[in-house]
């Protein structure tokens, strides 16, 4: 059975292809209009250009390929948002704010969840060289305004800070691995298995540690988090960067959620998950990570967030299933072709009839057909299918 | 240094993605209003759904993975006609013509010439079930047209017949690897070496086979080669065909190659390359190719053509350099927001100013910036950048 594809694999037919490229351009333009600059990263780079500043769970999605000119090891890309940095840094080059956006495949390994696809199409845009909340502001708006465009208004915005777990993993002293690991337990959730891990470590900041996991909900949220982490400068400043978040983005269903780690490991500061209506999973993923493109030669501040465009789309509304395209004859005719150009000028679809294949015009969408009648190219409903 | 890309792998950065996108979106659009359906088959695949019918040379050109799933060996996508194949052979299952096309990355193992990138941006139409040369017809206008949307209209388009080579070596009566061999030597023209290849092949075939790669030229070959090939019901039904394309295609610059048999291996009728004005690289090829969909559960003529959007961008002339961005200021004032909606919503480009990059904005575009004067919200030049 050669036309079986692997699991976690589609193609897109025409209906779907149509709502993606749809959406695709609605999206692109969207970013267009407000300054963010279309850029398109290779498919194919060497695995430490694709990985650096990543962290570990971005080289296992990555599928490895050698290279037969050089004999290196090349990926491909499982995350466009590092190739996107790499572009910022170390090509544009530029003194002030860069805005960029993208739209490609990318490809897993494993499917990130049992109803995720191995070939996202990615789609984010990326702000790079402000390193002010003014930013982050800009990238949940313009986020807010993807979901709306693509008609599943964001029903919850949760918004997380890996910063505090990285201030209160060094007050802890933890070596780096024993970091990673806690990282993961709290994305996971896995409280007792927090509990564990934490069992050496000297309080207030065991216990604040595990307060993160309870830390969720509105803005009052942050004020609880204000008594039971530790009360220094450091702490109280990202706990500000939140509340200045709240302030601004006041429109917008927010909420908090400070165990919230999700995304790649590069996230440094604000990390944020949107949803819609009836989606259990989030929509889009994105946050600040501004230590990436040092490994690209220039550190930058940076932030942003990418989606799925394949899972955007199937929410959207199905366009009507009959394309309503015309039948025109195949004759040399002046009169009918400037017909047939004038409606296809117009956006039109006028398919050309090829000869011996009556009676099936209707499985390319056909539901009219030109026929001249007292001299004159006219439209009539196509008979006979 | 981690910014280094693997050899014929580029980054398209802002005003060549622009140009791809444009290009691309002004070709798919000409595809729509025709009833070419858009489909998007995936990136990744089992590998002898890719190759299957393909041949060997597809095969040599394609990534090799391993399933993590399944165990079982992937190729990326060296080309995506076959898929499409696949496509309208079994899970379009349409009694009548299917009209398909597609845009997407591809890569290859090694750049096909010195000057090829090894991540190819194919786009093309293909047309399926009808055997009738009026397909085929339709198929090179289509290029054509495609052509002068590119801004790079045909120069030459030079046609072939893969069937009147496989009628040649089918009576020199060679088995299927010495066919391919002479396959191979006739698509780069080694004539020595055909010589050599043929030495045991009796006449009137030896010279017939050594005949193709000097005809060459106007329509007016196609009587020389009437003359000079066996003069058999085969070969003049061959002959016809490109007869009657020379007639229906009067309208474009064709000429006739008949040891042109470039493509991949699964041609098996007319195959044509097109040329632009200063391109000595041809920039589409296609043909027929109506044994690949049998690979498939389901044989169906087929006829189509495709390019690499990249290379064809590259004729495409430079837009100008500047965006004519509006740079807009950071403020909570609904009237400013109601202008940048209003400049937004016709296209205009409005960039928000983040605090701190005063004197950076030309960097993003920006040429013009609004200010309030007299009350009202203004469009000035930008000026101290």
């Amino acid at each position: 059975m050669r036309w079986v594809l692997p699991d976690y694999i589609q193609d897109a037919l025409p209906s779907d292809a149509h709502q993606l490229e749809t959406l695709r351009r609605r999206l692109l333009d969207a970013f267009r209009v407000r300054g963010y600059q279309l850029v398109m990263p290779p498919l194919l780079e060497y695995l430490d250009s694709l990985t650096t500043g990543a962290g570990r769970d971005l080289e296992l999605r990555t599928f490895k390929l050698v290279d037969q000119l050089s004999g290196r090891t090349m990926g491909v890309r499982a995350d466009m948002t590092p190739q996107v940095t790499r572009i910022d840094a170390h090509l544009l080059n530029r003194r002030g704010v860069s805005r960029l956006c993208y739209c490609g495949s990318v490809l897993h390994t494993l499917p990130s969840t049992l109803t995720a696809t191995r070939e996202p199409l990615q789609l984010g845009a990326e702000l790079y060289g402000h390193a002010g909340i003014e930013a982050d502001v800009e990238i949940l708006h313009l986020l807010a305004e993807v979901l709306r465009l693509a008609e599943v208004p964001a029903s919850r915005i949760d918004i997380g800070h890996v910063g505090l777990f990285h201030a209160l993993a060094a007050r802890a002293g933890l070596v780096p691995g024993r970091e990673e690991e806690l990282f993961d337990l709290l994305q996971a959730k896995d409280v007792p298995a927090l509990h564990d891990a934490l069992a050496g470590v000297a309080e207030p900041v065991r216990s604040a540690l595990l307060a993160l996991p309870e830390l969720y909900g509105g803005p009052e949220v942050l004020e609880v988090a204000a008594a039971r982490l530790p009360q220094d400068a450091e702490i109280a400043a990202l706990l500000g960067e939140l509340r200045q978040l709240a302030a601004a983005l006041a429109d917008l269903p927010i909420s908090f959620d400070l165990a919230d780690l999700r995304g790649y490991h590069y996230h440094s500061g604000v990390v944020f998950a949107a949803y819609g209506a009836d989606s259990p999973a989030a929509l889009a993923l994105g946050g600040r990570y501004d230590r990436v493109g040092a490994a690209f030669g220039r550190a930058r501040p940076a932030t942003g967030f990418s989606l799925d465009l394949r899972e955007l789309a199937w929410h959207l509304p199905c366009s009507p299933a009959g394309l309503g395209a015309v039948l025109a004859p195949l004759a040399e005719d002046p009169e009918l072709a400037a017909e047939v150009a004038a409606l296809r000028a117009r956006g039109g679809i006028v398919v050309t009839a090829l000869p011996g294949h009556e009676g099936t015009w209707n499985e390319a969408g056909c539901d009219r057909q030109l026929v001249k009648r007292d001299g004159r190219w006219t439209l009539v409903p196509l008979q006979g299918e």
